[in-house]
């Protein structure tokens, strides 16, 4: 399906939301749900200028015919990195292990990237190759930092190279950093719960309404490969407990965008309410994107934002922590979060276009 | 639920989304969820300035712990029309019937109004009457312009009550109105489908998720009262056929936001796909919010936004033109449209704030 | 997936589900989401015997592998036409063309056959080909007969072949039956909705859930190849408006199984509403499938059922009467009218193993 | 919304399900979702026969026309308990701390009871003061056998009451039993996420699809009275670890029918792959509804059966155990398992009228 009104009106729409002399940006993979988002939200962006939106298949048609709801009317088209020139900086929506090459490739021309694939989230070489496999780009990891921005605002900015956080490691390590900052995590069960958006532009059983409607999947169990980047995280914040093992869990649940981490956490001592409360409040009185509520916080109150909604309490009956992560898996969870960045890196406010 | 920032930062980002200095609008019956999402757009609204916000319950909770979505932190109270002042509009989202004498009582202060109700949407007295009873201020009724914007844009500007149409008539109209100007209807079957949402804020069995979810149920059988805005509106565009009976049918189905309203047209003469085409691009050619498609229309295209979506087609089988509206029932279909008005009856661009 | 628990249980379950000694069936096409649904009827079916099931994938799977709800621990094969011996029936799932050339080798072998797909359907050769094209077996045109149990309980004991209705033609057809056999119909638009399993298991656009839920979609735009069938049936039922054309539109709403077919019908003279209600009880006093409801019928009501709920209503403002037809979709709108269908065609009682 | 079809045609169905001669059950609270759905699984029981439905509200209405999917055509009536007279057995579905006295008054009678709610689950008097308040009826306690049929069998066969579990604790038990057990469990954390039916027919902000559908929520933090009854029953079962404390959390999530229970396990000593698999088999090799499976189980393949799916699984990373509990908790969770348990009351087999 294509729009038929005249194309002069909607170039008129897209001037308005276009940004030209602002920073040009591309997104690569742009046919993907994040990639796609991505360049909703680069197109409507008061600053940045959407340069171009690339894909592998679709080609030759218009964003908005693939993804009616963002309205972005440029064409897909393939990624010719040789062929770019005076673009600031890349989105990079592609697999892992896929993304490696293109973000090296974008990096030889002093292109700036945001990767949303999983390659240069881990700082450790081993840890990624027993996750992974073999690295196509190790030579690059040094050159990245881990985009999830409250945890690493201030090297962000200035990053070659930003590794946007996992969905499931955004929600965790905003409901947990103020027990791990505090050196309090023992041990930790994460169980996690997604929308069906988080299975991508994925057709098959997964994703199929007639199988994915009223169920409830647990997947990848005991094996999801956002663990070590959630342990290496919170590794970095209480270097005290870095051999914390994380038992992290992923569901599907009969919904679109939006998810949820609970997290069990237990602590090396007793901590009081007030004391938890106490750690929360001061860990994200300045956050502009993290909502810290009284009561478990539901994911449809941060759709299609860039909020995550955080709610921690001790339960009296057990002594653990009980924290909670609420994010929409595909704006903070990836695509508004790398948006987040970007205006870090180009210094802007953080919140511009966001909000 | 409420959040437990500190409230120096809420009143920051209300700071930011607010707009003082424009004009001051006031939502009376902000707990609904039409009124809740009128207060939304207003207060994130670039020149308008949200003044108030009132209702019968939920006093003195703030409008985003009642809908956190919409994250306006302004407290909930009741409306006392005397000692308002210096407000410049009123959006008013009560029941029908409920409505007319606040709408009376604000117009007495000046006040202009957009009334989502359906007191003043017939300009015919005994139509109202035989549909919803007596009316409580038929004196107002000369003093009505009716809302659907694309058709009334010019009297709106000036308007002193704006009577916001259904969403019914608004997805209707929308599909139907080439046809009726060019004066092709005989005869008209509309089936609309919509989702829980418009319901309303009701706690029923109509909305319950174990009732509601994996159903499709037809309501208010033969007896719809959309239906007289519906012909007196296409009346008026097709004078000739103003006694055309609009065989009207509404259906929920199990989504939050989006209505479809399907038309199927007895034509005076066979159409022709082209002579159809023409139509409909020469109706809507300069329409920022109305997208003409080339193929059937699903509602999540339009979903959040203040877009319809028409497409007509000629059945060469049965010699019916067949036409469609899709939109999000909240927002074009309510609350949006509203918004629309306003911008027309302030002087703005139609689309400040809705793109 | 696939069950871990010890073969002789499940043996054991199987024994006592299984019916040896009854009629042998075998369900061709059975990995689809209809031929499973007919296998799972006839496996818990008191009687008949399910012989075999077979498909093109998912070969030496055992069905409920497959489709762990349904429970049938047979393993999928080939089918090998040649190498049946003492089969009595067969339900064909098969699509439309692909059908005909099986249904032709069962018939040779003096199997009986209830056909899932439209091959059958069309009782005139020329609509069948204007529509679908060429025809694969003219020749057996003669033999089948339409299974609208309903409609043709008499013939359908009897048939070689029974083409099992559309499953929008179920609906439709129930619903105004009792009108055309009065010969009150003089134009009728049909607009059927119906959940995603409609589109079966097919993995694209249409059924992922985060572009099927929350979405409302009309599809085959004056165009769906059920018209024809609905108009031969209501030909047969009211031979004086033989040449009616119906307007038919189909709809795919967020729900996994469930139908709903509204009819608006003009009538040749206004009926009244005791005339209307005498009609339909009349109709269908005796029917074990058919409810005769008081009020606007929901799916949810007839969910995994093969109940028709059916409820007309004389529209005192248009004259046209309404007319609802609600089944669900993969039930009585195909496998389990198939069971009732083979019910009669084997001298059992038509409600056997269906309530 | 009632049926019109002759009240005859009703009675034959009614006699055709019905089963006159058998004990006699009735159910107290048949409005509540757990109620009704134990009538209409009475009512189709070969052998049972229902002899009277009770309810509060909705009286002189047949259950039919409130829950139209269950089709048992009985009034509703109020509960006179001293009018019972030839009453074997009552299934009580009453709320909390309202089922105790009617339990009780049937117990003077000497009609046997399952009952559904929490009043006599905790074979500690200390233990339910601490969670629910006052006990209406300590003398009975005694008498009480918790339901859980899997752990309970032989007693529940002479039981003048049973405790219906939990539908919590049914997924999560039948989850760790083997566990259990065999004295592994030093800590657990269960995760629980249930369907919109688990509210109960209560029409308010929980419920209503607008903000449950699309929503994942948790609730009752830290404080669910599901946790004393998991914890008295893994003590009975592995008296060593008497004194552990279950981390249990509860979310809602946007479906109808569905109970997922994924366990996290600190256990005492590593628990090889094989070894796991070789104490649930052991555990379940005979048991008709526990279905042990392979990979993650969805609950979609257990709706509307008695069927528990499980799933257990070593971590190498972490050590923990992880094990699933699939149900749906209206059926197996609740009504089900009470007919379940009826049939081991009355001397039938497990499984008669449940598959």
């Amino acid at each position: 399906m294509s729009c038929v009104a005249s194309a002069s009106k909607h170039e008129g729409v897209a001037a308005q939301a276009h940004a030209p002399g602002g920073p040009r940006v591309i997104v690569a993979g742009a046919t993907g749900f994040t990639g796609a988002l991505a360049a909703h939200l680069l197109w409507r962006h008061p600053d940045f200028e959407l340069a171009a939106v690339s894909g592998r298949s679709e080609l030759g048609r218009r964003l908005q015919d693939v993804y009616p709801r963002y309205r972005v009317p440029m064409l897909i088209e393939p990624l010719e990195v040789e062929r770019l020139e005076g673009v600031d900086a890349a989105v990079v929506a592609y697999p892992h292990a896929a993304a490696a090459p293109t973000v090296g490739a974008l990096r030889e021309l002093g292109t700036r990237v945001v990767d949303l694939s999983a390659d240069f989230r881990l700082s450790s070489l081993p840890t990624y190759e027993r996750w992974y496999g073999e690295h196509p780009r190790p030579d690059l990891l040094g050159d990245a930092v881990y985009g999830l921005t409250e945890l690493h605002r201030d090297r962000i900015a200035g990053a070659a190279i930003v590794a946007n956080p996992g969905c499931y490691p955004t929600a965790s390590l905003l409901a947990l950093a103020p027990l791990a900052r505090a050196g309090l995590i023992v041990d930790v069960v994460i169980d996690a719960k997604q929308g069906i958006s988080g299975a991508g532009r994925v057709f098959d059983e997964t994703t199929h309404l007639s199988m994915a409607g009223e169920n409830i999947v647990p997947y990848k169990v005991a094996a999801h490969r956002h663990t070590p980047e959630i342990e290496e995280q919170l590794g970095e914040l209480d270097p005290a407990h870095r051999q914390l093992k994380v038992q992290f869990q992923a569901h599907l649940v009969p919904l679109d965008q939006g998810e949820l981490a609970s997290c069990y956490v237990t602590t090396t001592r007793p901590v009081a309410a007030d004391e938890l409360r106490g750690l929360y409040a001061d860990a994200y009185a300045d956050e502009p994107f993290v909502e810290l509520v009284e009561g478990p916080p539901g994911v449809l109150e941060v759709r299609e934002t860039n909020y995550c909604r955080v709610f921690a309490a001790a339960d009296q009956h057990t002594g653990k922590v009980v924290a909670f992560g609420a994010i929409d898996n595909l704006w903070k969870g990836t695509s508004s979060q790398a948006v987040q960045n970007l205006n870090l890196m180009f210094g802007y406010p953080e919140t511009l276009g966001l909000t």
